[in-house]
């Protein structure tokens, strides 16, 4: 059997119909990390005399977040919270700008805060809301429950459920992190769907027997992005954006 | 000390201006359980004949809720959802009415999803989405998530996170359901008040540091309800209703 076919009785499998809840990952497809990390650390940058750009600083940070994760997903370390470990990066970040420099603690938990500060990208609360007419709603990000609820008031998003890993205990893409989420809601795997902008992400969410929906976010990572601009396998449902998705969903 | 005054300190230690998360007990608190079982144990006492009055079994029902939890708080028995507790005490309810009977399991699954149906009282949203603009609001239910983010999507309870049992692993009153609830939050206890029609839940809510907020629902057990008709302690904040609590608040 090639591959395509492979993934052709995958993508098939799905009733999209009996899909009951609508997940996502939260970083770069809902809301726009690059930016808000950018804003709250320039004057930080400026403050202390850094000579870094803003945005280079918010990829240098965002950079050692799957390798953080790592020890835990293998199980070598017990679960921490995303907040500890975006604090222990941003430690680990300057000592490499400006080795051997003292930092304030309140302005380091003030910029580590950045991450509950985070703009929704344009489409997303009009999708959102769309969706929660017929399906539950709620990210399924490996943020921490403080970080995202801060987030949704902040940003407006309209979450039925705050889930991710500190429901779980689980870090994406271990499977943990997307059974324990649909047994949270009382659901079967195939009665949830994943949406991300990361084909990992979505790939990771089929082995564990989620439906899955791609929306691409071709400047997460800035206008030279090269990852992630297409879908790289036949996902259930792909769209430019989230109310195309709330539309191809029936919303 | 007299114990009025250990009470004024304990009561005027909380500058209520500190409180940033607002949580609720929600069984009798937030909804009204007794009346929502009996309408959706009505049909199924008639279908199998059963002489017992809806209400009655829904008082019945609800005596076994705390017993069940009690080996698991006691660390006896390993954690498991209210669902299931509620699914065991249903079983068992129904073999004391009717010994040696067979009932089908979808109308049984049925009936324990009486607990995802009840119907909020008649202030609880409109005060809920008062405090919700200035407050993170949340229940603090022994309930699961899937209970509760069923409840609230049918009743409109308009939370910005669903906290609980599932977070914590942990049953009301031991004390990690509401230390373990701050701390998912990011907050200190004394940051968090919780509200609730039960003494003994707020007598447990204070020992482990949170604000306390009393509303009595002096019919959650019936026009004859002897308990928990008034505060037995000087709460932070008593209230008759919802609408009250939420202008006690500032909103």
């Amino acid at each position: 059997m090639s591959e395509a076919s492979a993934s052709n009785i995958a993508h098939t499998k799905f009733a999209l119909s009996q899909v009951k809840a609508v997940v996502f990952d939260t970083f770069g497809t809902v809301v726009d990390w690059r930016s808000g990390i950018a804003r709250s650390a320039a004057p930080f940058i400026a403050r202390h005399g850094l000579d870094i750009a803003p945005e280079a600083f918010a990829d240098a940070w965002r950079k050692r977040y799957q390798p953080a994760m790592e020890p835990i997903r293998a199980g070598a370390r017990a679960y921490v919270p995303l907040d500890v470990l975006h604090r222990e990066n941003l430690v680990d970040l300057l000592g490499e700008l400006a080795p051997s420099r003292q930092w304030p603690e309140d302005e380091l938990d003030d910029l580590n805060r950045a991450w509950h500060r985070l703009d929704p990208w344009p489409d997303a609360i009009e999708g959102l809301s769309r969706l929660k007419r017929n399906y539950i709603i709620g990210p399924l990000s490996n943020g921490n429950i403080a970080l995202l609820v801060n987030m949704a008031r902040r940003a407006g998003l309209p979450w039925d459920v705050i889930l991710g890993a500190d429901v779980s205990q689980a870090y994406k893409p271990h499977p943990t992190a997307y059974t324990a989420t649909a047994a949270v809601l009382g659901l079967t795997p195939d009665e949830c769907m994943l949406v991300a902008a990361h084909n990992r992400d979505l790939a990771a969410a089929r082995r564990a027997g989620l439906a899955t929906g791609f929306v691409p976010r071709p400047t997460e990572r800035g206008a030279q992005q090269t990852t992630d601009l297409a879908p790289e396998d036949e996902w259930d449902v792909v769209a430019t954006d989230f109310g195309l998705l709330a539309e191809r969903l029936g919303c």
